[in-house]
């Protein structure tokens, strides 16, 4: 059986500006499909903003400081009534507290249809790595010009979603486009995308708290109350230094949210390796559908680099 | 709060042929565009079928006799595992029964998104008046030529669906889609178009029953449990020269289904009229929406042609 929970379609009360953003905790291609989405909108003639949900990450804020502009505009909901474009999810648990009271005129994404609505719009996902890589397609089909800054915020969420093309989400149409975007950008993709993935693995500056909440997915392993979260290193070694911190923040969490499971998954993008501190009643499932034992709360994920597609469809397969 | 109901990514069992169909009570656009993706599908190198979940309309009819091709096969659902691509709809109560457990591969449409997933996949749904507006895109971005018997069914379908452009979900790329189409198609499109349309309204051969099914939407008015259903006709009067039978027939299908409403559509395609036969304990959302007394069961809907529209939303804030 079927449950709609429809999203009505509410007057656009202050008529005019158009609000894109991504989801909470933002990543790259959040941030930079708001900007890259805004600018569309904005050629094809529609007064439209770039707006987050959420800090600026190491890694986005390299590529913001590499171009030399600034973060979209930091919101935490929208009136009800506006007009809003989703890019990057369309996830209305990932998105702002009243997204059923605006008016979604379009969705550009790459990830799993997440909500329906009541009405019809421009809802375009693509099961590729990326939605820059979408979005590329969008400023074709439009005949509209790339330029060099919209090339580098694309071919960066590129670079960052699929981990200089090392990810399983990798699709031959993201590193073809990547590459491409690189020529517009006058980048050296290898340089520049170890450099930025790099960025994004500084922890310094951040609380445990932080770091726990940097890129958490709140996600249902069938009944399971569960967050997935994931950090980026260059050495997995220094982050596990935090380990004892890192589960006192993550068993307080797990007790504020009633959550069946937290697993943390550090993820070694030079070697395409991940571990995982994983606490809570079910965290047998980690052990069930990698088929590893968790040592000391830590789980070996040999080869291991997509939320996606190789950590939350195995763990709901197993829980 | 919103509820997920997602439907699981299955394993293609039957490797293969991908089934293309739309919704049941198939209309001109759903048999058209099933075609036209499948070609489009085999184009690109993969391999596909045109289907379909029930009878051919006159309508459709007169557009496959006049290209003399046939009828997409008749399915009931496909086998647990299949891949699916779903055109001209994405709601599961318009679709397969088993519709969570297939694979869908791709959602071509130009309705409010109906369904969320577990899984990425293609999705595209634009707020046009067809779905052939959409397909057209699709061949311009994929580079595959649009031959004459191509050019042909989407211009149909455009037809149909905007009932020649006068309809409110009409929008302005329709309408070039569609002048375009016909010169491919070699048509003179108000003349082929008002031909089809009229094929279109011969109730002749069907009995009372397959009237009132025709082209049937089960619509949740809020809690109500309720059913609109549409005919086109080249003279309102003339249809309701069967108005006891019909009446006789929405009370049956009335306490079988338990419903609240069954509001029965005449539409004049030619003066761009309706009157709709309203029965139901909850009749009286009808003379709310359109602040119109229902005479001897029956209302006036001046100037509405568009379930879509100028109906289902209107009815749905009055309930």
């Amino acid at each position: 059986m079927y449950y709609y929970v429809e999203i009505k379609r509410m007057e656009n009360k202050n008529m005019g500006k158009t609000l894109i953003f991504g989801h909470k905790n933002p990543d790259t291609d959040s941030i930079t499909s708001s900007i890259v989405m805004a600018n569309l909108e904005k050629k094809l003639g529609n007064d439209a903003e770039a707006c987050r949900l959420g800090n600026i990450n190491k890694e986005t804020e390299y590529v913001l400081n590499y171009l030399g502009i600034e973060a979209p505009r930091l919101i935490e909901d929208a009136e009800d009534g506006t007009e809003v474009i989703l890019v990057d999810t369309s996830n209305p648990g990932e998105s702002i507290p009243n997204l059923e009271n605006v008016q979604i005129k379009k969705v550009i994404d790459h990830h799993r249809v997440a909500l329906t609505t009541a009405y019809p719009l421009y809802f375009r996902t693509e099961p590729v790595g990326c939605t820059e890589t979408v979005m590329y397609k969008l400023y074709k089909e439009n005949g509209v010009e790339i330029d060099k800054t919209i090339a580098t915020l694309m071919v960066s969420a590129i670079i960052s979603d699929t981990l200089l093309f090392k990810s399983p989400t990798c699709t031959a149409e993201d590193e073809a486009t990547a590459k491409e975007l690189a020529k517009i950008a006058e980048i050296d993709i290898d340089k520049y995308g170890m450099d930025m993935l790099k960025a994004g693995t500084d922890l310094s500056s951040f609380s445990i708290e932080e770091i726990l909440n940097l890129d958490a997915k709140q996600t249902s392993l069938k009944d399971k109350n569960s967050i997935i979260a994931q950090v980026n290193t260059a050495s997995i070694d220094e982050v596990l230094k935090m380990k004892a911190d890192l589960e006192t923040g993550m068993k307080k969490i797990i007790a504020e949210k009633g959550l069946d499971l937290f697993m943390f998954v550090i993820t070694d993008i030079v070697e395409s390796n991940s571990k995982a501190i994983v606490l809570g009643n079910s965290a047998s499932i980690a052990e069930k559908a990698y088929n590893e034992k968790i040592i000391d709360n830590v789980i070996e994920l040999k080869g291991v680099v997509s939320r996606k597609k190789q950590i939350v469809p195995i763990m709901i397969e197993n829980a």
